[in-house]
């Protein structure tokens, strides 16, 4: 029985850091189409940036195979000594470089990754520099820690982040720079020989780089898979690569990325992690190590998902682009298509979440608001959805929009 | 190539916030004892707060199960319903309360909730309430959010907290206590009765309280099992619980634990999720939100772990207990026993460290120092271990500080 008259109704207030972010769009908009689908509508979800295959068999097979085997205790923080080791061997091979597994730090996911190596870097009132459009987690984190967004906006340039754009938005507070190419929402993807300038304008004002490799290998050609491990060990000091298993082999529910970056970053992340997550689960992370072994059967996972993707974007973009109010470019990789609606917004729409309420309202179609990345005015359309899904979206945009 | 000569050699100074946080004790103890095992040494670990039983089957069914039907993908960021609305109803069910789902987030385990309460609370220059010793990660959490950990010192008091202890500590600036029942190091079980004084006495000072109940089931007879959801709501407003699988279903790789707090604390910390983990894996919280309706095979695996423990305990206390030097009180709770070495700094040992590095040099034997728990001058054995490593390291110990 509570005796004291003195205690009063709590009222949880959030402290300013966490308070400073705002709610993933981009969750938000999928909760919204689960929320729609178990009152039991037919909902039509292009939001989300997630494959819509299940995990290859072979990756599943490995973690049951982990699991019986008894894998279910503490790995050290930074990784299991295997998984920290085979990235750093699938990297070095893979990418003509020279990863050591020091440098590798297992985490829980993609985001998890950018997580540790950004609140391991930044202080407060340090400049986190931010292409736009921008994957919406990038500028919370950068909040969260009490560090400052600077936008450098793409949209201007067809979406192509370019060296000098970087210089140009460079201050002597400038810390960091994070990339994401292939890009979310964009489509963009940088290339080697722009992405190398990029990382040498931060080189020489000791600016690190964040590089975000979630979609490494969704790129379609004549585009070039990338990735950061491949610059010369001069440049590479300066990047910290975060990378994941999510979406190359359809295992978002699976939390499992990592971070590759020089020694003293990764102990730093790793001690982060050592009084956070501590680590992801022990025998995900056994399965990976071990899937990466499995050459053969990555490949092909990967090869039929990419060839899916590709037919699906060259039914897809030119299917939008014929709609309407509709502009945007053919998206070189990941799995989105970014619309310019703003010629919609002069025929009585307030902004684009005005339109993509509509396409909610009146077609149980989900996608995502361009604000949450942003870019007010755009729509992101992820085509990790089933042609079926695509065909009856676009039948529906046209009803609702007509066709030029 | 890179042609500008202007890149000088990277050197990465992490931010404050991650500086002033110093590596799990507990963590490095454990990679210690792991690389000593790895160069063919054999290794007494006692240093390790993990089962040394396997996951029992039943629970890994659940997961192979629920991955082979397919849960790969993203749950939403607070955890899958099925998830919140099963351990709100076990809670509401075992301790007399009414626990909503829209208080219970999912987290990578107990730290992870620890980390997302804290991190959604705590402004800096807040002060936290710590009694000591303490779990080595609870300071930590605090300085990274730059908030003040103040500690309560127990030792005097044979390592109970007390309501007036933490009357006396709290100040004008004291925005949360953390109480960690049972506790490690100690083993202390804090009574229902002293539990609620204290949250009385937070209460009334709008002070939130954060319980870590990562033991919640580790209590040997007389003292009682009690969670702090059994408060009335009054109080348990001003609660954040921090509850975890891993010990008690002797999953700690898992990585899989929860909050139970009030809806608005709950909101912060899914969105601080949403930007970091995203959620722990998804057939993980599947299987454990299954589990959580095999009442009989979870009593039967915890009963049989409990009594197991209560065992060991029983014979490893009274034994050390009769070392030349040591000194500690019979453990109520957890497993571990945290024994008083001072009277062995006046024989030759500068501090505990200098006893734990001895006990490692002369026999393999691994513990972890007191100082990391805010204790110097105690070490911390985990009889977490075969009984066979207890009897072993009792002779050796028997040998190295003769008996009493």
């Amino acid at each position: 029985m509570v005796t004291s008259n003195k205690i009063k109704a709590a009222q949880f207030v959030p402290c300013r850091n966490s308070a400073a972010m705002v709610s993933s769009s981009t969750l938000a908009a999928a909760k919204k189409a689960a929320e729609l689908r178990s009152s039991g509508i037919q909902v039509i979800d292009l939001s989300v940036g997630e494959p819509d295959f299940d995990t290859p068999e072979f990756i599943k097979d490995l973690a049951i195979k982990a699991l019986k085997q008894g894998y279910t205790k503490y790995t050290p923080s930074a990784g299991a000594e295997t998984f920290r080791s085979n990235i750093a061997r699938y990297f070095s091979e893979n990418f003509d470089s020279d990863i050591r597994p020091t440098e590798v730090v297992a985490a829980c996911g993609g985001k998890q990754a950018l997580f540790n190596a950004i609140c391991t870097l930044l202080d407060s009132g340090d400049e986190c520099l931010i292409p736009s459009p921008y994957w919406v987690t990038f500028p919370e984190i950068v909040k969260f820690i009490g560090a400052k967004p600077i936008f450098i906006n793409t949209a201007q340039n067809d979406f192509l982040l370019t060296a000098e754009m970087v210089a140009a938005a460079a201050t002597d507070k400038t810390r960091a720079l994070i990339v994401n190419s292939p890009n979310n929402p964009s489509g963009r993807v940088i290339s080697p020989e722009e992405f190398r300038r990029i990382v040498e304008v931060c080189a020489e004002r000791e600016i690190f780089v964040i590089a975000d490799e979630c979609y490494l290998y969704f790129v379609y050609p004549p585009a070039r898979v990338f990735s950061a491990a491949s610059l010369e060990p001069e440049l590479r000091q300066w990047v910290a690569i975060a990378g994941s298993f999510s979406k190359t082999f359809s295992m978002t529910g699976w939390r499992i990325g990592f971070t590759i970056a020089c020694e003293a970053w990764s102990k730093e992340i790793a001690k982060l992690q050592s009084h956070s997550a501590t680590h992801p689960t022990s025998f995900v992370q056994i399965a990976c190590a071990e899937a990466l072994c499995h050459t053969d059967e990555m490949r092909a996972a990967l090869d039929s998902m990419l060839q899916e993707y590709l037919r699906r974007r060259d039914y897809f973009v030119p299917a939008l682009k014929r709609i309407n109010g509709f502009e945007l470019i053919m998206p070189e990789g990941a799995f989105y298509a970014f619309v310019d609606v703003r010629q919609l917004l002069q025929g009585g729409f307030a902004n684009s979440a005005a339109v993509a309420d509509a396409l909610l309202a009146e077609a149980h179609i989900v996608v995502t608001d361009g604000a949450g990345f942003g870019s007010d005015g755009f729509l992101r359309f992820s085509y990790a959805a089933s042609m079926e899904k695509l065909e009856k979206a676009v039948s529906e945009m046209k009803r609702i929009f007509g066709v030029k």
